[in-house]
């Protein structure tokens, strides 16, 4: 059996079952740990009472010593385990290899950006915004967002990373690629809402013009920005506090 | 303070967290027993080793007795605390009357519906499917599907409920009302997926036409339904397998 297990966005979101999980695993492997958490590998194996074996990405794609039959084994993965694509992977070859697996979720973004005041059901569809480099400047995602407006429905853009190198895209940074694409388009934009790390106890969220929103200090990484529909008036009222 | 604890989808769904903000609350509410878990609220109870206190939605609404000045509250929630539109009234009346919130999120919806396979980031907005009488029959639901179908993202469909009374929206009703309503509009409807207990061990996932979702045994509530937009090759060939 292969637990996959999501720890959460902060150090104690994982649930009860995820917990009873690693406590039958024999072993207990989590992705390379990316430092987007806001506590160590050694913080997690204390509160976990458990060691855990990091994986390097390609050991998570290539070698996956956590497919072993006949051994009860957890995978940690940050977040929610089906919020992330690569996971579907990973139970698609489980099942080819005809390894049980059970999924047990926890809390992911896609649910604490409703932590802005803004109601789930009225998010569309969602896009990261990548690093543009001199000579790839994808806009792609910006497609989106104008789909999304055309239904009136909010949009939810993760900010690309690269942990390894320590790289984040900011807030500043995506705003200004934003607004590079909005005025090639004659895109009208409106006030934006801001995110970094959201979910955990030093969150911080700004509703505001995408000028002041560039001013802001919002800290360390993950980094997310929220381009809203319509609002209604709880919404707005909501909203109105940042 | 007063916490506002998500419980998830099934019983062992709470975080660490959670449980932590019950230990140290001085009292427990929950919204008046829906009888949508698997779980009684005396199970609930003995999991989790506190006394209960259930209130009715009017106690919810109008009297709030979890707002209690200097003392350590928990408010439970099935599911995530923040995905009802409800809570965030609650929220905001705290801040006005000077309580300190805490919001301890957990398992939802919003983010089950991954274990169908398909990406959580290609979902549209949501919306929920009412019972219709003889002279009541809302369509604002379908707009919607056109409005996701037209930059072809993923619609979910919550199906109606009303536990108090012990009625429940079945697949095979609200499909026969989706089917009326595209008739009538000329919308051509694919495939969609059927869903029951989602997230919880006894789960069910349907793939298929219509008509044959209206010829299988979903078992017990909850219910929603999914009509996919454009679906990707990993999608496929997940949701081949149900």
């Amino acid at each position: 059996m292969l637990n996959i297990v999501g720890l959460g966005l902060s150090l104690k979101d994982i649930s009860v079952k995820g917990i009873e999980a690693i406590n039958k695993s024999g072993e207990v492997y989590i992705e390379s740990y990316t430092s987007l958490s806001d506590y160590t590998i050694q913080e997690l194996e204390e509160f976990l009472k458990t060691k855990i074996k990091v994986l390097h990405r390609s050991e998570v794609e290539e070698e996956k010593p956590f497919f072993q039959k006949d051994k009860e084994i957890t995978l940690l993965i940050y977040g929610d385990p089906l919020s992330a694509t690569t996971h579907t992977e990973i139970l698609q070859e489980a099942k080819k290899k005809n390894i049980q697996t059970k999924i047990i979720q926890s809390v992911s973004i896609f649910t604490a950006i409703a932590r802005t005041g803004l109601q789930l059901y009225k998010f569309g569809k969602t896009a990261s915004i990548p690093f543009w480099t001199e000579n790839h400047k994808p806009e792609s995602f910006f497609d989106l967002l104008e789909q999304n407006q055309s239904i009136r429905a909010h949009t939810l853009f993760l900010l690309d990373l690269n942990p390894k190198e320590n790289k984040f895209l900011s807030i500043k940074e995506a705003l200004e690629v934003v607004q590079e694409i909005a005025e090639k388009r004659n895109f009208k934009l409106g006030k934006a809402i801001g995110c970094s790390r959201l979910g955990l106890e030093s969150e911080v969220i700004k509703y505001d013009s995408i000028k002041n929103l560039q001013k802001q200090d919002f800290g360390k990484a993950p980094y997310c920005l929220i381009f809203p529909g319509k609002l209604n008036f709880s919404e707005e009222e909501f909203i109105a506090n940042y």
